[in-house]
């Protein structure tokens, strides 16, 4: 229909009901009559009774640019069954007519190009058969007063019927404008060349329609909208099933990391030079990406995570001694340098010296590595060998948290067995031991110390011990005097610091306060932690362990240079030796890199700017090199802080219509927040006055958290959990439905035993075999092919590279040999909706 | 149909097609055979390709004895979208036909009297157009071979087609299934007299079905069944919407308490006799029905939250000191006692003698009170007055339970400025004061101390405070030493126990262990954790204070016997002048223990042996006299006790069926429980070698944890928590579809100010008119009414007995004009589905 007011359409509706059943001139002015009348919208008052209840909604988008329906079907308020809680804003709906800002608000949610539905249905007392037109207007057109958003109108939906139906006319005005938000029905309302192309697309939506019989289900219950609604693109193919499946669908999710980043060139460093192309474009952006609260957050976040282990211990680290890194600098590789430097001791060799040998080989390596390519082997990497990897470095946090927790405990004994009534009699003090020891008059004769010189009951308690002193009293622990209140202390700030982090994280997921309150909340829970910590710690005064920093640059050790000479001390075959611990520890540092990569790069964090394996290795090959001949830690990936890195920094979807789920858009990838974190990491010399403030047990609760935190995302953990859940409670996985549980049961059972493996051998004497361990992870995944079937892969894990290959040809197969295809033994019913493929015989 | 077996049926099936589409001889054979073909159920695997896929399912509840259709729906495997878990157990299904026993274990699931409905479909490549039949069987006939339980079959779907379309005949089979667990539709397949009534009960039951539009929705999403399904004798009336809601349906629950308990009767003790005849008939049930583990968790748990008030401060109690009740015995009664005990004080009375006039008037009272049958203003006693009445009381239990533990802070001090250097310096001895003050000198001359002969310096704690010293050193605090760890270990404690408890006690809604097990921990989840809390207090050793138990029942004071004098040493007139307190007594003794009867009693519960609010009055004033007379605590009701009594009898039904909701079926009611606790209690004194462990913060944190607990059915927090929520995040709270957000926080306000004038009134000098002020509290309410519509109060609160008469005239009223009725200003959109209210001028 061609018609630029509501005038015209009223009287070309009429005329063409007249052509169906004639209403006669009396009536036919009254019905124009009531068209014409304002209407009021489904959720304002009616003002009058007995007027046509006329209502107008659902609008409708659709781009201009193209003649293409978009995706985004708009907020509709007629929409009652999604839009979960729509009652409590009617109230505002009611109002959006009179005040233009909050229509405003709703005119932000409609896309651009978007089109409107008016539905206007009415009671008239005079008609006695219904008027029903559906109309589509030609070009669309701006129809003032019926929208509450000021755009045009391209259909019309007109309903009036005689009297005392009102509810159920309602409900047909309702139905029509839930169908005219469908994706599929207004694609066939915009094309439709007859009322039979109509009929049909309502055949087609009620066909697909998800049915609730009334006597199972309450009604009144208002269900939540999903997360994501499925692409409707397969509702446009032919061969849908009723239940809403596609027949063959496969409803397989390409999990794998197989992208162009990860194909072989062929030619030398050519993986690390399409990286660097790759990079490039998006080098500014990278700075520019960073402007939000979220990134002071997350570098805040991770400052303070990353303080304790860096600040307090780094600078033991160049001393190459006992106390190097024993702290919570957890990776993997820390296990390798324990050996070495044990190694050494043993057999009277220069530490550092064999270690810059050991670095300059294995950064030669790594660099030959790059050169080859040898990246594009991460494929080999499935979610398997990642989990159980990613879990270890998980658990290693938990436990070195909690072990330092417990640790404290050495360094502040409390007294068991307080008599608090005999408290007066308490004391501990320092005296001359009464027979010394042969080592103790050793130090005493090397130190000039004349024990009966010293007035030992005035002797602090490092003195008393400096000078071997005896403690002596019921308050005396075994090594010193009992530490009163300290470690229980210690143990409150821990927990309450773990608490706190994860309740304020999940803050975001309450239903308190606005969403920007609860999203600053959430990104700055474990600095707000840590704060309040900080605070009450002060108050309360107790002398809890403190974070020790530095206050100046300082070289280590003063018997060294800035550099150290590759053989020093050592003899010059242990350069020609140290090639075989390099390789083991070029293997370790691979897999630790290329793993921590491959979480990060997953699919799941939808990462926009492109991944680069070839250079980060080629970065850590350089700095591994730097770092040996100098004397500094190694540079490699710590894959807890990445993951937790990433994690601070998920960017969702804002949304403010009620029911409205936030969509994960992706990570705010940019370099500024890493920039920062390791420039303010360097500043710390100079905030040695604020920082000396931060409780220990505090920054260990943090560690906590985030151990426990990264372990979320890990399905393995799911799995693990099945183990404990009766059928029925189990949560709705997807691999669940597909996979039969014993054998969910079975993957998880070899994924724990590889982890029990590992943390063994972590641990044990042969933890110099730790790096070959997590290559052989590869290598199991790849035998467990011959006890899972390719699609309990596919759900359970990713595929290899060459089953995948494999998967393709069966497809192919299948397709010519379909109806041929014999049945595979653990197939699932045709139920499921997927086809039977053809068993090969060595399965 | 009258048939015996499958052949007989297969037979009339065909006859019954020649009649409409003739088959041919040669077809009719070949289906024949089809149909008498062994099937297999649809969760089997299929053994050969191309045999028709038969299958059987969706059994169909029936009671014999009445030929009136079951309500429970069986659980059928075909109703995928209701039973969300299916293919969890679809390969228990499998095995259904194979093993008996697990067929007994569907076989329970299954209702007496219940009959199978076969549903057979398949495809058949010489067909070329379908057979369908739906068939009744009269009678119902055990059918070998067909359903996976052995019960006879009444009905029968059957559907066989041309080849190709199996998954579309596949999904019409489910359908069917779906309808035949319809309660109404299968009501219809028992009565239909032809085809027309099927296909009008087909109708039927789609007009009411829920419908999710495939657009927005994906189809994969299981959705939770319901908790409960609505009934659906309203589908039987004819006036139903389309969207699922009755015309006119109020959709209101009286929640009130108007039983039969709270009428007038009009005669001298009339209610209380009728309470006696009501409860007469439950006393032996009463103590059968505790044979139950729930049982002996419940009065464990309420043995140990009684013990410490009633234990270690109810001895103290009779002897009238200082010391008395400070305890957490926090009854309002307690604030009554404490104004009396100053005011004798001051004026020089015997408080136990007063004390006993006041209680002997106020038993009096109470009597007089029951005789007149006064229970029954009971009824005015609404929502309102309950919530603010019992949020009152659960904000005491958690203020006084965080007051007790900071108060540890008295008794343990810490030192706050340790220098962990100088420890070995730190001591706190007790020595001669050096200027004694003259209450000092007073006091020792008095006791015989000589100053100058005391080895000051050896006296302990508790002797040097007893003999007036002088604590002299550094680790002194202002009354004594300082207690190391003590005051940490006890926050620990109490809060390990809070946290602890209220997680095992959520342990029953989480997914793991079966159902059995969780119910135990749950149950028994205050009782583990004080016994988990023992045993690592014990473990770790630090003096914590503990229970400390009476271990011999000995009169309170010597110079008391066992009755109490009501005038005693007071003046003759005291007797009199107390009538004035004993009638504010009265008032608060009167709300406490109504109060309590009525959240006790409220409708939720689902209470099943009558209430007696006249008896348990007459029994309150009969003890009240009794304790009085013996100068024992009185005998009132305990809110926070009484609401965890219940809540942790709640009685859930079994379910194991996937997705099956427990239902909550009412309380374990019984007498055990009650009869319990107190013997445990008074046998306490026996068991002070077990007691004596029990530190007293964790008896603390039940505490908190049982105040915390009782809040969480208080409609009033969660309206309070409404003001923090964005109207998008708020729950789906059933006042808030049908009263506007404003008027909801005015109420919530006006009930807020009501409990901190309460507060103030219980905390100020002024606590003396407490009793009145609860009292006023439903004059507030009935205040309300001017500014709240009856129709919000309805739903925001019970409404008072008076309007609830003029609701009914309305209705009336409404009947007659319902036509002509005026818009209400107030009302919602007739979407809601509810019939207009005539507004009465004066509202």
């Amino acid at each position: 229909m061609r018609a630029d007011t509501l005038e015209d359409i009223a009287d070309m509706v009429l005329d063409h009901q007249e052509l169906y059943a004639p209403l006669g001139d009396v009536l036919r002015k009254k019905v124009r009559e009531s068209l014409l009348k304002h209407h009021h919208h489904q959720n304002q008052k009616k003002l009058a009774n007995r007027l046509p209840i006329v209502r107008s909604i659902a609008d409708m988008s659709r781009r201009t640019s193209e003649f293409h329906l978009d995706k985004n079907a708009v907020f509709s308020p007629m929409h009652a069954p999604y839009y979960a809680r729509l009652d409590d804003v009617s109230c505002a709906g009611t109002v959006l007519c009179v005040l233009p800002q909050i229509d405003l608000h709703f005119m932000k949610k409609i896309p651009a190009g978007a089109e409107a539905c008016n539905v206007l249905v009415g009671e008239l007392e005079f008609l006695n058969k219904p008027v029903v037109a559906f109309i589509r207007l030609s070009p669309a057109v701006l129809l003032t007063g019926l929208a509450e958003v000021p755009i045009a109108t391209r259909f019309l939906f007109i309903l009036l019927g005689p009297l005392g139906r009102g509810p159920q006319y309602h409900e047909i005005g309702r139905s029509i404008a839930t169908l005219m938000t469908d994706e599929v029905f207004h694609d066939v309302a915009y094309k439709a060349k007859d009322r039979n192309d109509i009929i049909a697309g309502i055949d087609e939506f009620l066909d697909q329609v998800t049915v609730l019989p009334p006597g199972e289900w309450d009604p009144s219950i208002r269900i939540e909208p999903p997360k994501n609604v499925p692409s409707q693109e397969k509702r446009k193919k032919s061969n849908i099933l009723p239940n809403g499946l596609v027949e063959g669908d496969e409803e397989e999710e390409d999990s794998g990391h197989g992208g162009p980043e990860l194909q072989r060139t062929g030619r030398w460093f050519g993986g690390l030079l399409l990286d660097i192309k790759r990079k490039a474009p998006h080098y500014l952006s990278d700075y520019t990406d960073a402007c939000s609260l979220q990134c002071v957050a997350s570098f805040l976040f991770l400052y303070c995570a990353c303080m304790s282990p860096v600040i307090t211990f780094g600078g033991l680290l160049g001393e190459a001694t006992e106390g190097r890194i024993s702290a919570i600098d957890t990776g993997p590789v820390l296990v390798f340098e324990k050996i070495l430097f044990k190694f050494c001791k043993e057999y009277g060799l220069s530490y550092l010296s064999l270690r810059t040998c050991i670095g300059l080989w294995t950064a030669f390596l790594c660099i030959v590595l790059v050169a080859t390519d040898a990246s594009s082997l991460v494929c080999y990497i499935t979610r398997f060998t990642e989990e159980a990897f990613a879990s270890l470095i998980c658990i290693i946090f938990i436990y070195e948290a909690l072990e330092k927790l417990i640790h404290l405990g050495d360094y502040y004994p409390f007294n068991k067995n307080n008599n608090l009534d005999k408290l007066t009699t308490y004391s501990c003090s320092c005296v001359e031991p009464s027979d010394p020891i042969n080592s103790t008059l050793k130090y005493w004769e090397m130190n000039n110390v004349t024990a009966s010189e010293i007035y030992w009951e005035a002797l602090e308690v490092k003195d008393c011990i400096e000078k071997r002193g005896e403690f002596v009293g019921s308050a005396c622990g075994p090594h010193g005097p009992y530490v009163p209140d300290v470690l229980f202390w210690c143990v409150i700030l821990f927990f309450s610091t773990v608490i706190m982090s994860a309740f304020l994280k999940e803050f975001k997921f309450s239903n308190y306060f606005p969403t920007k309150v609860r999203s600053i909340i959430s990104d700055f829970a474990v600095f707000f932690t840590i704060l309040s910590m900080v605070l009450i710690d002060y108050a309360l005064g107790v002398p809890s362990p403190k974070l020790k920093v530095p206050s100046v640059f300082k070289p280590t050790r003063d018997d060294r240079g800035w550099f150290i000479n590759p053989l020093g001390p050592n003899p010059w075959w242990t350069a020609v030796i140290s090639l075989v611990p390099a390789l083991l520890c070029t293997i370790l540092i691979f897999m630790d890199q290329q793993i921590t990569a491959v979480i990060i790069n997953r699919k799941e964090h939808k990462l926009k700017k492109a991944c680069g394996y070839h250079l980060d290795l080629f970065m850590v090959g350089v700095m591994l090199g730097v770092c040996s001949l100098m004397g500094l830690p190694w540079f490699v990936a710590a894959t807890v802080l990445s993951i937790t890195h990433v994690n601070s920094l998920k960017l969702e979807s804002e949304c403010s219509a009620p029911g409205e789920q936030p969509k994960f858009l992706g990570i705010r990838e940019q370099r500024f927040t890493g920039l920062m974190i390791f420039t303010l990491m360097g500043c710390s010399v100079f905030m040695t006055s604020v920082l000396k403030f931060i409780p220990m047990p505090v920054l260990y609760g943090v560690f906590l958290y985030m151990g426990a935190s990264s372990l979320k995302g890990i399905q393995f953990f799911d799995r693990v959990r099945l183990f404990g859940m009766p059928a029925k409670h189990q949560p709705d996985f997807i691999y669940l439905r597909h996979v039969p549980l014993r054998k969910v049961h079975l993957f998880t059972i070899i994924q724990l035993s590889c982890l029990i493996l590992l943390w063994v051998i972590k641990t044990s004497k042969a933890a110099i075999v730790f790096p070959m361990m997590v290559l052989a992870l590869v290598f199991i995944r790849k035998l467990m092919d011959c006890i899972f079937t390719k699609r309990e892969m596919s759900w359970l894990d990713d595929l290899m590279p060459e089953s995948k290959k494999k998967k393709l040809e069966d497809a192919e197969e299948e397709e010519e040999q379909s109806i041929a295809a014999e049945d595979d033994g653990v197939e699932q019913v045709p139920l499921e909706g997927y086809n039977r493929k053809k068993k090969k015989p060595w399965l």
